[in-house]
């Protein structure tokens, strides 16, 4: 039965709930602080999200109904295929048996559009017509236009300057689905004419763009914003793809060794993760692995703080894992990996104990990416090389041992819209980046005057 | 049942034989030509493919096995999956049920890779280890480097240079799976050399690079060319997506009223829909229509004739619907459909009465395209919205007529790569082009000293 290539799953078998890793963790996830230090109240987050948003951000329940017109949208493209790499496994002769989730399949071509539609939806029922939101690389911006489409709401997406210049075909998927985005910073708001003002070309940071999104949203009638990973009720919407691939596995009578995921924010990890560290806490034996880049080693290097969640210091104080406010990651092609924090499950399930973390050099990273395009033949984004990078390093340690190992990892996106790193690498023109102990302690420094999270 | 969105077929159900129409035509095709008005012999093609893909051109067996490694290879995206647009017909309120095949999930995006993987194992097994072909937009360059990376093989691509500059993701494309993509003209040719010496700022055009593939092939060791559509047997390795076709709707007791495919050189449109014609042929009651650019109406305007594959008059005379081989398109964004010719074996089926054929302005195709991304999610390429185009005449026609027809056509490939078009046309900025009778009479004139095809 291993044998099998791909399992799909019927429409009638998708998962109708979502998983809330918050029913089941040891100790409880610090709650995010306000400016005064105090943990922050449903009310405060009203301007920004919608309150069914907010509660469900807050909420313990095990698991969460998936609303009819949500799950109506997302079997556009879900279930997605659960597939083997057998052309991997014979080019690395390995006894592993290596499985992923292909989230390639959405329309914006990632994991994201299971929040995006989520979020929509949620802020739609709520009487919210228009969602600003920002995006670095760009893939955000797509999946939330997209999702935004299908509801006939509008979009508005401040996009990185040097992103929306260099990337052009994100904003024209964007414009595709009636999205509207924008070289941030811009004239539309009080901080980007601001900046433009002392700096007309300054290439922009994505905290800048996150500040002008809120403004927007602030002082728009019927808006709110709506963000991309890092958030409980993000992760939660991508629990989706974790219990989908234990249903796909149970068909096939596997159940993975390892399983592994890329983290930037930690939404994808989460998704496909979270419902097998419910195993995990309930007694399994198996190990679950997120992959970073070594160029911001959130996981592996920095410590658990409380932290803002942007650049500019304008969300409450998160417990996480972070590199401090402050840090600009070195120019790395996996855009979506580079970010200062973590998300607080995420960051919580490491100091729980229940998952390893691991950092990755980006030309390691493509030279699996490059591998995995000539055997399995997509070409993956260069977040997704990480995980893949991971995957191999699993697959030859099987060999050497000799063993059997059943590998899972989240195939998070395809790389069409990023294959100028590619280009670099194969022109030998990449660098791998290394952060000094000392540079982590001058960027983490920004935090020093925050209030310090419980220990467990 | 046919309330079911996606259907799936698992590994063992792939077709396992390709369907060659030729075996059950009323009429036979007429032969291929030489440059002495005789039939084309085996020998004389052998300096351009190998001996097993020319007996393959030339086969009028019915059924012809699909080799196991070339299965196997397959087998990395197909099946591919049979879609219900439900979404879409919401948004039209027709009764019609519309389904499509869902060729955009192949690694390169299209269905281009059903051909190219086949026709790299049998030059593979045939002692080839380096192939040579000319890509216009892109899909077929692109599709055969993924091919030759399987299979551990050489490709170089020219690629006419115009598009070279404008795309410049497809040659990262193609290199990501290690193949080389020059600009043509290059400097690698007598032909390529000769005309940058006239005009060193020439755009190129796909006859030249044609003809700098062919000359590069004829004079290197251990190469053929590789021809991505018009021929026999490209056509037969496209029949599989018909072949799933059939299973799936069987699976959910659904028959299609009337199957669609695009037109360019003809083979998305003969893999949807031959396996149909075959059905028809045996006395089955169903419209099948192919869908061509208004801009370049082979099979609604062209005459039946003997003509050249290629621009520059290097191939044998094919009997084809043609515009004539000097018949420059004008610029629409679906570069795929801008061939001369059309493949003699749809149109020798056209001539048959077994198809209709239509033409599609192409603001009607971007219209039908932007709302099939804003419904189904997935945006199009600009040679797929063709067929969507005729999908919703044909659903809106059912609603009129009150009618519960079932609509099948081939979702061809991404528009991922070919976003320029869409911004075209969401800025107003896009033209229709209509061919006059007069400009056709010209184009077609080329042809006239070539022998004329036998009459049915």
């Amino acid at each position: 039965m291993a044998d099998q290539i791909k399992v799909f799953l019927n429409e009638d078998e998708i998962p109708r709930q979502w998983y809330n890793i918050q029913a089941d963790l040891p100790h409880p996830l610090p709650p995010p602080l306000g400016p005064d230090g105090k943990p922050v109240t449903p009310d405060k987050l009203a301007p920004v999200f919608p309150m069914n948003l907010i509660e469900q951000e807050m909420s313990t329940e095990r698991w969460i109904d998936i609303p009819e017109p949500v799950l109506e949208k997302l079997l556009l493209w879900r279930p997605s295929p659960l597939c083997r790499a057998r052309a991997l496994e014979k080019a690395l002769g390995t006894p592993a048996r290596i499985y992923y989730k292909n989230e390639g399949v959405s329309p914006a071509g990632s994991h994201k559009p299971n929040t995006a539609v989520a979020q929509a939806y949620y802020n739609k029922v709520f009487g919210i017509n228009r969602l600003t939101t920002e995006t670095g690389a760009g893939q955000w911006g797509c999946a939330l236009s997209f999702a935004c489409s299908l509801f006939g709401m509008h979009c508005r997406v401040y996009m990185v300057r040097i992103s929306f210049d260099q990337k052009p075909y994100r904003k024209l998927m964007m414009q595709a689905w009636g999205g509207e985005c924008l070289p941030s910073p811009s004239e539309n708001t009080e901080v980007g004419r601001r900046i433009l003002d002392d700096d007309p070309d300054t290439p922009g940071a994505l905290g800048i763009a996150i500040s002008e999104a809120i403004e927007d949203c602030v002082k728009s009638k019927d808006t709110r914003y709506s963000l991309g990973s890092v958030l409980n009720h993000v992760l939660l919407h991508q629990t989706i793809i974790g219990l989908e691939a234990q249903k796909q596995m149970e068909k096939i009578s596997e159940y993975p060794d390892v399983v592994i995921g890329c983290c930037g924010g930690g939404s994808n990890f989460a998704g496909i993760s979270f419902p097998y560290i419910r195993d995990k806490i309930h007694g399994k034996n198996l190990r679950v692995v997120g992959v970073e880049p070594t160029a911001c080693p959130t996981l592996t290097k920095a410590p658990y703080v409380y932290d803002h969640g942007d650049t500019a210091g304008m969300t409450p104080l998160l417990a996480m894992h972070s590199l401090g406010h402050t840090f600009v990651p070195k120019p790395i092609h996996a855009g979506g990996l580079r970010y200062h924090g973590m998300a607080p499950l995420v960051s919580h399930v490491l100091r729980e104990g229940l998952m390893e973390a691991a950092a990755i050099h980006q030309i390691e990273c493509y030279e699996a990416a490059v591998l995995w395009a000539r055997t399995e033949g997509h070409i993956p984004a260069p977040e997704t090389s990480h995980a893949i990078a991971q995957a191999i390093r699993e697959a030859k340690r099987a060999k050497e041992e000799g063993k059997e190992k059943v590998i899972l990892f989240n195939w998070s996106g395809h790389g069409l819209m990023d294959l100028a790193g590619y280009d670099a690498y194969l022109q030998g023109h990449l660098h791998d980046y290394h952060l000094s102990d000392e540079d982590m302690k001058k960027s983490i420094s920004s935090t020093e005057s925050y209030p310090k999270p419980p220990s467990l």
